[in-house]
């Protein structure tokens, strides 16, 4: 048998695989991906994490990075498949290195395949810039307020908005009268127009000036504890519709797996604010390899 | 941060995280269970054991057990409560015993809150006798063919077959024209009459002579990869409906995580086999406790 190191961590409930390479000789095979992330042939998280220096990164567009971030987040997908960001994943990342004593500074960047990220450290809390987001079609949800709808299965139809945070979000806000804890999200809510390459559906209910609590339905996934994207989308929707500008506010979003705090930044950046909990560290036994 | 030394291990992933207390000093909180259990914020397993020596269990009743079993299998449901036993949890329970040479025998007692139970080890398979069984209504199946129906989500009503393992089941077999793998077992399965305690629902394909393939709705839980003693209900009942009476007859029972064996042993009990994989090994970081 032989061991693969690891750290298991979560940011409100979505979960991740850690796995050191700190002088980047120890790449990940899909199948060592596959196993560190199956809940129940293996050890289980949403993706895994590998810490490797951004100057040894397998990528030319993460190694010029290696100037202005030390780590590289290598995020991948539980099926092994690379990724380019996640953005609960960027706070355990962070937790991590800071545990490890290999960032001791409040403000530190990271390097990731969506390019270089800056982290602020206050207390418990991990605040992350995802970066850039816009309304699809910002004229024509004007004209409606909506540029879509999204049903969940047994439910009605309901307006929603399109938002592009990198990856793309439709969000819908609840009409009094339904409840956000019933919906029916086993199932992907059907949107219309079909997105070409699908969406993440966010269901949002107001519950106070500036506090939203939100259900998500993940594109090629289900629905989840929580989605970092989802939750700044849902923000950022919810103050579209409210006909909003200001920068600097910000949202309190209560999502299953724990709160988190959305801010729209300047130069219409959105920022995401949560905690990173590390819960264990172990080794993985792999499979002998054939001989 | 304290820490709680945890193993991770499946039987056809049905998986388990293992904590020894080889002295008998350290049980474990319902908190504690949780944490160890829950598959996103904490580590994560369909159940926990503690190995615990026999006679420093907190039951008399297992206790009374050390004269013929050294280790006893404290079985913890994921939220905390104990369960009396768990067919899939003997295996991955006696590959650790073997694993850390606290049994080295091919042959062994181990203890359950069920009675004892003998594990035979040959080669990378371990058989346990899981106790007896018994069809539930044999005289009123004899007549019809069945004594229930059972109708998956959207499906057709199928007449079905009650068995007690230590714990309710419910067979179906597919008839022709209904594939096994699309059957929706999202929701629980409808019994007709309804089971007053509710019942776990296997929906079984007949696939050659002994040979069956199997998906489960465990009761409370979902569908799951495997169920220990829904594997042998299935094998049992196909049994039954063949008018089979023979003892030593063995069953391959493929579930959607593995495959298990099922054999008639005389006195009406019945044994069952298959492999357990021991995965991880680490530390869990308990929260503080308060000050």
């Amino acid at each position: 048998m032989r061991g693969l190191h690891f750290t298991k961590g979560h940011g409100t409930e979505n979960d991740f695989v850690l796995v050191a390479d700190l002088d980047g000789t120890r790449d990940l095979t899909v199948e060592e991906v596959r196993l560190l992330a199956d809940r129940r042939a293996g050890l289980g998280g949403d993706g895994v994490i590998r810490v490797v220096p951004t100057a040894r990164a397998s990528e030319a567009l993460v190694r010029e990075q290696a100037g202005r971030a030390a780590w590289f987040m290598d995020y991948r997908n539980a099926d092994g498949s690379a990724a380019e960001m996640c953005g609960n994943g960027t706070r355990v990342f962070a937790a991590y290195l800071r545990r490890e004593g290999l960032e001791t500074a409040d403000e530190f960047a990271i390097a990731t395949r969506a390019g270089v990220k800056t982290v602020v450290v206050t207390g418990e809390q991990y605040a992350v810039d995802l970066g850039p987001w816009r309304v699809v079609d910002p004229a024509g949800a004007r004209e409606r307020g909506f540029d879509s709808t999204v049903r969940a299965r047994g439910g009605v139809e309901l307006p929603a908005l399109s938002l592009d945070l990198g990856n793309p979000h439709t969000v819908v806000i609840l009409p009094p009268g339904i409840d956000l804890d019933t919906l029916d999200l086993t199932e992907a809510p059907a949107v219309s127009p079909t997105p070409a390459h699908g969406t993440n559906v966010e269901f949002v209910r107001a519950i106070a000036q500036g506090h939203i609590a939100m259900r998500v339905h993940e594109r090629g996934v289900g629905e989840t504890r929580s989605c970092g994207t989802g939750a700044a989308a849902a923000a950022l929707a919810t103050r579209w519709w409210e006909g909003e500008s200001d920068d600097n506010r910000e949202w309190t979003v209560d999502v299953p797996g724990g709160r988190l705090s959305v801010r729209a930044l300047p130069d219409q950046h959105v920022e995401l604010a949560g905690p990173a909990v590390l819960v264990a560290d172990g080794t993985l036994e792999l499979p002998s390899p054939p001989s």
